[in-house]
C-alpha cells in the first residue's frame, strides 16, 4: 500500500494520460499528450533533405532530429527564455539528445529516403517527466507521420516507442513521477521502451545515495507495467487515424 | 459587399475570436487566445524586482515587458528554432517591442511597485495577425494579474488595450487580415487602442505601392469598429474573474 | 506662435539640413546628412548577387538591404560598441528593419536584377531622429546610386522617399525633434513618404498617454510639411550630380 | 573464449591502465590517467566562493562542477576547436553533465563549505571511453584535492567512484571498448559506481537495435568486473599520496 | 629618388596630415584624423568607475581602453558590418589591443584615479595605416580630455605617443604606406614612439620573405623621421586647446 | 654576471628545452615542447581542400593556419574554458594570429597544392612564453609533417622557423623568461626567426617605460643567442624522423 503519494496514486499509478492529435494546422502530424499536468506539444515535420554531415559522408536514406524546447511559463518559477538567452541550456541540450536517439530507434533509417523529419517537443506546462511525455508523444507523431508519408510504399516506421520515469522516495519505488516527487527522489530513471518490450534507452541516476542492483531491477519492473498502459493507449490512436 | 475573401468572412467581419483563461497551472495568470487559426498562449509573471538598468538610473516604480516566441510548427513551412539558432530574429525582436510598449501604456508603472512584470506571447498555431493577438491577450492577462496583484491596495492597472490589423487588398480595406491575406495585401497596419478609444500605437507599412491618407483614414476607422468587439469581450472575462 | 522651443525654432520649422555627396572613396555613392546636430553617414554598395533566400525561392530581381550603427561617441553617454557587445540591439535592429522596408519602396526590385544594394547608415553624432535622416539620406545615395549602375539601361529607381519626425510636446505638435525634445514627446511619430506624396511607413507611438484621431492628422500634416522641404533639396543634388 | 577483439584482449579485460598524479605545477590535484591509446588529463581546482543560483537560493555548503574538452587532434579525424566554434557540442554539453552528476556523489556538499571545486577533464588522446576515463581520473583527483584542502577537518570526501564502459558486439558483451568496437557496438553502456559497489549512474542505449532485460544484467556484471580493478588502482595510489 | 610611389611621393614622405579637433557634440574630447585618405574619428569618453577585474584584484587607479571600428563602407570592397555578424574579426581583436597598450603608456594609471578613459577609434574612410593613425588621433584626444579633466590637479598625461608605418616594397624602405602599397610591401612594420623618442611597440612582420637586422634599422630610421612630425603637429594643437 | 635570476639561470641561458615528437597518435605530426615548465603540444593535421575565402579568390597553392588553446588548468590561477565562455579571448586572437603568419612564412603555399595544414598549439602547463614555445613546435610538426606528405614530390617546405621571447628586467635584458619574470619586465619582446637568420617577426612592447634602440638591439642580439640552440635541436631531430 501507498498511501503517502501527494496526489493519492498508488506507487504504480500513472498519472492521467490525454493524448489529442492534429492539434496544430501546418505540420505533418502532431500530438498533444498530458501526463497529468505536463502537457507536451509534439509535432512532426518533414523537408526533402538530409544534414550537409549525412552528405558529406554518403550516408544513405534519411534522419530523424528531435528538438526541445519549454514555455518560459511553463515552470513554477519563470524560466528564462532560450532564444533571448542566446543559446539552449545544458539540460535541454542533453534532453534533446536523448529524445532523438530513443526516437531514430523506431524508424529504419535507410528506408526513409533522403527525408529529414524535425520532431519538436514544446513543453507548454511542466509537472515533471517532461523528456518521457516528449518521447511517448513524439513516437506518436512519428508513426502518424510516416503512416501519410508512406501511404502505398513501404513504411519505414519500425515500431512505436515510449518512455516513463520511475523514482525511489523514501525507499520505496514510484511509477511517473510528478515534479514535487522528482524534486525529493533518492533515485531518478527514465527507461525508453519498444512496443515489443525490449529496451532503446535506460538512465539511471543516483540523486540523493547510491543505489543496489535490486532496485535497479525493481524500478525497470515498475517502468514495463506503466508502459504497458501508454503502448495500448499510442496502439488505439495509431488504428484510427488517416 | 465583399464576395471575394478566402473564408467568406466580410470586409469588415472579424475571425472567430476565442479567449480561455488560467490554461496555464503556474504563472500569476495566463490567457489563451485564438482569433481563427491563429492561437497565442499569453502569460503573466511577476518579479520583486525590476531590470538593473533602472535601479542604475533610480527611475522609481516597476516595470512590463513582454518576449514573443512562436513555436517552430505554428507556421505553414517549418521555422527555425530561435533557441538553437542562437539569437531572435530581427522580425521577432521588432514584435516584442511592439507590444512591450503598448502593454506598459496600460499600467500605471510608479504605481506597480518595484516589480516586474513579464508577458510571455507565445504563438502556438500562426494564420496571420499574431502580434495583434498577441497584444490582445497579454493585455487581458496582465489586467488580471494586477487584479490578483493588488486585491486591496490601489491597483496601477489604467485601461485595457487591444490590437487588431487592417490592410488594402486590390483596393479593399479590410480587417483582420489572414496569413494568405496578409501576405499578399498591398498595404498592413496594426492599429493598438485603449478601450477609451485612443490610439497606443499605428504601425502602417506600404508592401506594395505607398498609400494615401484617405486609406489611411479608411483603415484606421476599420480598425476601431474591430476593436470595439474585441474590447467587449475582454471587459466581460475581467469582471467574471477572481 | 511656439516661443518655447529650447533652440528657439517655430514649432512647424525643421533643423537646418546640410547634406554632402561622395564623401567616401571606395562606395558606389555615399550622402553625409546632417539635421542639426544629428549626423549620419549613409553609403550604398553594390554585390552582384542576390541573398541565399532568393536563390533558394527563385524570387527574380534584386534586392535592397539596409544596416544601421552608431558610433560610440555618437550620443550623450557613450553607448555601448555593438560589435563587441556581439549583437545589435533591439532598438538598431527595429530600426534597420523600418529604413529596409522603406527603401525598398524606392526601387523595382525586379528591374534591378541579380544585384544586392547595401544601405549602410550609421550615426556618426546623435541628436534625434537618427532613423529619419538615414531614410532620406540613404534614400538619396540608392538614387544616386542606380543612376551610375543603369546608365544607359532603363533606371529600376521609381521614385525618392524622405522621412521626418513629428511629436506632441505639451499639447502641441512639433516637427523635427531633437533628443531633448524626443525623451519629453508625448507622442513619437515618424513618417515616411514618397515624392509624390502617398505615405509609405507611418509609425506613431503613444509614449506618455494615447492620442486622439485629430492629433494623428495634425501630425502627418506637420511631416508632409517638412517633408517637402528635405524633397525639394535630394530632388536638386540628384539632378545636378553624374 | 573470445578471439575477435581488435586488439587481442578478452571480452572481460580492461585496456592497460596507467595513472600519473600531479602532472601539471598549478592545480590542486592532477590527475592523467589512460585506458588504453585514451588519455585524459583531470585537475582539481578550488576556488573559495559558491556559484551565484547557489548564494541566491541560500543553499547550504560549497559546490563540485566539471568541464570537459577534446583537443582538436585527439581524433581520428581533427574535430573542430569548440572555442572558435563559439559553443561546446551537444555531445560535450551532455558529457560534461553525467560527469559532473557523478562527482557530485562522491562529495558531501554541505561539509565541503563555502567552496566550489572544478574538474577540468581534457581528453589529449582520443580511443573511447572518454567520459568514463574522465570519471575514474576527477575521482582521484578530487579524492587528492579533498585530502589536501582538509588535512586537520573532517574530510567531506565520501567515497571513490570510478566508470566504465561496457557494450553489445556481434550479439558478445565486451568491457571497456576501444573506439573501433564502440562504432559498432549494438549497444553501448556507461555504468558509474561507488567504491562499495553501488550504483551512481546507469546509462544503456541501444545503437542499431534494442536489448533485453537479460543483456542489461549481463552487461552490468561485466561493469562490475571491471570496476573493481579500477578501484584497486586508484585505492593504491589514493593512500600513498600526501 | 624615388620615382615609383603611386601617388608621386618621395620615399621619406608622409601622406598630408590634416587633423580636426571636436568634431563631435558629446565626448570629452575627439580627434578626427586623415592621414591622407585614411581617416579615423577618434574620441576619449570617461566613465568614473574602474572594470570589475581592477576592483577584484584591487589595482589602484584608473583605466585606459580602446576600441577600434570599422564602417563597413570604408574598404575598397564593403566589408561584413561587425555588429550584425555577432563578433569582432581576429584582425580588430589584434589592432585594438595594440591601441590600448600604446596609449596606457601615455598616462600614469595611479595618478588617473578610479576613472575608465575609453578611447574610440572609428575608421571612416580606409587606406592603409588605420591602426596607426588610430593610435596618432587617439593619443591626442586623450591629451586633450586630460586636459579638461585635471585643469588643477596633478594632470596624469605623461607624454605624446604617435605611430606611423613603414614598410619595403621592391627592396626600397618607404614611409606612411597606402593601401595599395601596403598589399604588396614584403616588410610591413609599425612603430609606436613617445615625443621623447623612446620606443613604445615595435611590430615588424615579414610579409613575403623575412628581413635582415640591417633592414629593420633602416626601416625605425625611417618611422622615427616621419613620426617627428606627426608629434610637431600634435604638439602644436594642444598648445592650442582649451 | 647575473645572479638574481629566479630560477639561477645566467641571463643569456635558455630553459631547459624538451621536444618529443609523436606523442599523439591520430595527427599527421605532432611535437610536445617543453620549455621549463612551460609545455606546449602541437601538431598538424591536412585536409585536402582550403578556405572558402581562398577558392572564391581563386587565390592558387594551399593555406597553413594555427589555432591556439590553454586548457584552463594550466595556469596559476584556473582560466576560464574558451568553449565555455563561448569565444576566444583577445589575447588568444592575437596570439594564434601571429604563431599562423609566422609558420606561413615556412612554407611555399603555391607549391602545398590545395591543402589546408592545421596546426594546433594547446598549451598544457604555462609558465610564459607559451607563445614561442608553441611556434617553436609547430613549426617542426610542421616540418615533419610535410616530410610525410611530400616523400616524393618537392617539399614545399622551406625553413625552419623558432621563436623565443627576452625582455629588460631592473634595467638588464634576458633569455627566455618565465613566468614571474614576465610579468614583472620592463620590455617585453617576441622574435621570430628563420634558421638561416632572418627576422619573420619582431614584437617588441614596453610594458612600463618605453625604451630606447640600443636596447633593442641588444635584445635581439640576445634572442639570436638564443634562438642558435633551439634551431640546432629542431634540426637534428627533423634529420632523424621519418
Amino acid at each position: 500500500m501507498c498511501v503517502f503519494r501527494i496526489d493519492g496514486r498508488a506507487c504504480d499509478e500513472l498519472r492521467p494520460l490525454a493524448i489529442e492529435t492534429d492539434y496544430l494546422t501546418h505540420p505533418l502530424s502532431s500530438v498533444f499528450i498530458s501526463c497529468g499536468n505536463t502537457r507536451v506539444l509534439t509535432a512532426a515535420s518533414c523537408e526533402e533533405k538530409v544534414p550537409s554531415w549525412m552528405k558529406n559522408q554518403k550516408v544513405p536514406g534519411g534522419w530523424v532530429t528531435c528538438e526541445y524546447g519549454m514555455l518560459p511559463s511553463a515552470t513554477s518559477e519563470r524560466c528564462r527564455r532560450e532564444a533571448s538567452a542566446g543559446k539552449q541550456s545544458g539540460r535541454t541540450v542533453e534532453i534533446q539528445r536523448l529524445i532523438g536517439r530513443s526516437l531514430r530507434m523506431a524508424v529504419d533509417l535507410e528506408k526513409l529516403g533522403e527525408r529529414t523529419i524535425y520532431l519538436d517537443c514544446d513543453v507548454i506546462n511542466a509537472d515533471g517527466g517532461t523528456r518521457c511525455a516528449s518521447i511517448s508523444g513524439a513516437a506518436l507523431a512519428l508513426a502518424i507521420g510516416c503512416k501519410r508519408l508512406f501511404p502505398v510504399e513501404e513504411n519505414p516506421f519500425r515500431e512505436l516507442v515510449a518512455a516513463v520515469s520511475v523514482g525511489i522516495i523514501d525507499g520505496t519505488a514510484m511509477l511517473d513521477l510528478c515534479y514535487e516527487e522528482d524534486s525529493r527522489a533518492e533515485v531518478d530513471m527514465n527507461v525508453v521502451m519498444t512496443e515489443s518490450g525490449k529496451l532503446v534507452e535506460v538512465q539511471g541516476t543516483a540523486e540523493g545515495a547510491p543505489f543496489s542492483r535490486a532496485k535497479l531491477n525493481e524500478l525497470i519492473d515498475l517502468a514495463e507495467y506503466g508502459l504497458k498502459q501508454i503502448f495500448a493507449r499510442q496502439r488505439e490512436i495509431l488504428e484510427n487515424i488517416r
